[in-house]
């Protein structure tokens, strides 16, 4: 099976608007054990596109063209699909019954120049736009079956999803059903975190089951991807080595599937009636900036607190007894994080205190990162070194401050030493 | 001038990485007034590479292949390029003794693989990587020009300005010397910008400056490219007209060229010997995240402080006479601005404080922004209506609360109207 996808638009072409509706497609793809052969980029242009679909119609299977479909005389997609397959434009009542009903609903007239949206070539199969006028559509061009989908993320993901991706595994004969299971951790370097998952997926003998990973510092996605006859056969593959990739990644298993660490930080705190104050220096809010806004989070954030030198911590805290002139030290971070818990009366303070390396920012550039975390019970504080560039440190010292938060939370040690750390 | 950019690599094409490489590369193109013609992107695999080099080079005049330079199996553009050009590859021994150096200077051995990385077509002309060792090159492939650039993004940038533009430039026959000027504005939308700058372009009668714009919401890019014979040429035909976008847009740009919003703040603050205490709610720490972990914010910033309740400001400030309970009010951000300052005793406060619509994010969810700002002399607050869900509330609000402060610090107008505001 191979896939070619063709992505149309003067903005993506000229860099105007960074590509990432290609990167998501392929990614999914992915997801469902299908893998991009060819990507090619076009512009607004009649003879280019032309010459875009002709050349993917004689060497792909299954072809997914993004962008084209609005009103505007620069969406030619359907236009241009036509020409290539060889046929007529045709109104499509139904589309246009459904387009009208969408106005409607919205209390508004339908401009005239999106009937252009419900003319599809004649010989094309209507793909469903759930939310939005613009009307997906499949149609055979040379040897390649050709899936328009709209430019618009939210809906072409719709399309992909419900519509585009299902349509493409019936064709290749992959098996009926498949599913991706997805474990986020923070702390582990994909090479290593591919070490210690070696021969997981040996586990289903039938090979049904592949692993993959996904980087995107300070975080890491491992994937199971599992295909089977159906979501039951698929569901008993799965267990066992879900079982084995949560046992062998332990402590640094933060969040699985959709569910994020701040968003795993926040649900803790709630269940457990708590709330939270936070300290940060370097990283300026970023800390407070990753959940304070959540939905709900109104009734567990309690106070953020923000200053760029320790000796401004006087002011906020009193602490006479307390050196913050200089290097930092752990007794001093466990009497900020006593502190920020008992002026504010929440149940956890987390606090994150940061020394900067001197000097002008370079790739071996580095900060040595104090997270506090104080309950009723106790103080907990962490020393990590984290070199670079400033970025990298900043960066870094917000996702430990969170995964911290959330070992304590869990119940789990917070001192468990990562990857990223220098001693 | 034809030009196809080639973007090779399993990890951009399964979608792993989003090719903001591509995006980089073409939006520099244009700002010299060179245009992509055609974007292909293939994995590392041989038969593609070959097919993707020989096609773009029956279409295309230059072309720039990114990536596949390193020195592991599976980086290939110097074989295939060989390949496609039909000569061998040759041990280039000048970027040999430069690989060479490069380890010395780092105390290190080179491995013997990083050979494979001076071996370049035999007909390649060798092209300066000064910051990295995969040596990029150029050569004919049927009747275009290629260049092939290396994947890691700071090496292909510089390589693409310092090396494979003037190339490309002094190909196409374009004027000797283009240069971009842009200005950063926030408030104004694309097309409302492009109708208040209408005829610009005309000031020059010969047609050498072109006006284009990129929105990054909030904030709007608008670019200038001018093309002359020498630098003192365009700058003759850019003067007049970059003081005209200067009149017309007014106090809505924020920064010029490389500036930022945040950074002219702390230049401002830096300048006036001033320091500032920073007071947010819904965007939880996203405003003081925009500036204090700048290098010597350390010397401005005093303190931010994050609420996600307005009845906490209580505690924090005190203020008993002021009815925090409910909605905000103009009266009640003007004291916790004072309070902000004077707490801190700080030159300037700067206070965004939200109230959000009820319910469930949707496309049409808003917020109320008060944001104000105290110095010695005064207080002024303002009130913002913006619509469009969370998130764009959130984005709007810090751009909105940065501006107000750089408007401030300008003796600029804080209360002027922009585009994306509701009554």
């Amino acid at each position: 099976m191979r896939i070619e996808i063709i992505s149309t638009g003067d903005e993506v072409l000229s860099g105007k608007i960074t590509n990432t509706n290609f990167s998501y497609m392929s990614q999914k793809l992915e997801d469902v054990g299908l893998s991009v052969h060819w990507e090619t980029t076009v512009g607004d242009d009649r003879d280019t596109l032309l010459a875009a679909f002709k050349l993917a119609g004689s060497r792909a299977d299954a072809v997914i063209v993004n962008g084209g479909l609005g009103p505007t005389v620069d969406d030619l997609s359907q236009e241009i699909a036509a020409q290539a397959a060889g046929v007529e434009l045709a109104l499509n009542q139904e589309w246009l019954t459904i387009m009208e009903g969408f106005f409607t609903k919205r209390a508004r007239v339908m401009p005239p120049n999106n009937v252009k949206q419900a003319m599809l070539p004649s010989t094309a199969e209507m793909i469903d736009n759930p939310i939005g006028t613009a009307c997906g559509f499949a149609v055979d061009i040379g040897k390649a079956r050709f899936f328009f989908t709209p430019g618009v993320p939210r809906e072409m993901k719709r399309m992909l999803e419900e519509q585009v991706i299902p349509r493409i595994l019936a064709r290749s004969g992959a098996p009926a059903s498949i599913y991706l299971k997805r474990f986020h951790s923070y702390g582990i370097g994909e090479s290593h975190a591919d070490e210690m998952l070696k021969g997981v997926e040996d586990l289903d003998p039938a090979g049904g089951v592949k692993l993959g990973f996904r980087a995107h510092y300070p975080q890491l996605e491992t994937k199971l991807t599992v295909r089977g006859t159906d979501m039951d056969d698929v569901h008993r593959k799965l267990a066992p080595i879900a079982a084995e990739v949560r046992k062998r990644l332990g402590n640094f298993i933060m969040a699985e599937d959709d569910r994020s660490l701040e968003g795993v930080v926040l649900a803790e705190l709630t269940a457990q009636q708590g709330t939270l104050s936070v300290v940060e220096t370097f990283t300026s809010g970023a800390i407070a900036g990753r959940f304070g806004h959540l939905h709900s989070a109104e009734q567990v954030f309690r106070r953020g607190v923000v200053v760029r030198q320790f000796t401004d911590l006087h002011a906020v805290y009193g602490l006479k007894d307390v050196h913050l002139a200089g290097a930092m030290t752990e007794e001093a971070a466990a009497a900020v994080a006593r502190a920020a818990r008992e002026q504010t009366g929440a149940s956890h303070s987390l606090v994150s205190l940061i020394d900067l390396d001197e000097g002008a920012d370079r790739i071996d550039f580095g900060g040595t990162i104090w997270t506090g975390i104080a309950t009723a019970d106790d103080v907990v504080v962490r020393r990590s070194r984290i070199l670079g560039g400033r970025e990298w440190v900043r960066l870094g010292a917000v996702e430990m401050a969170l995964d911290c938060l959330r070992r304590k939370l869990q119940g789990l040690p917070v001192n468990e030493r990562i990857d990223f750390e220098r001693t």
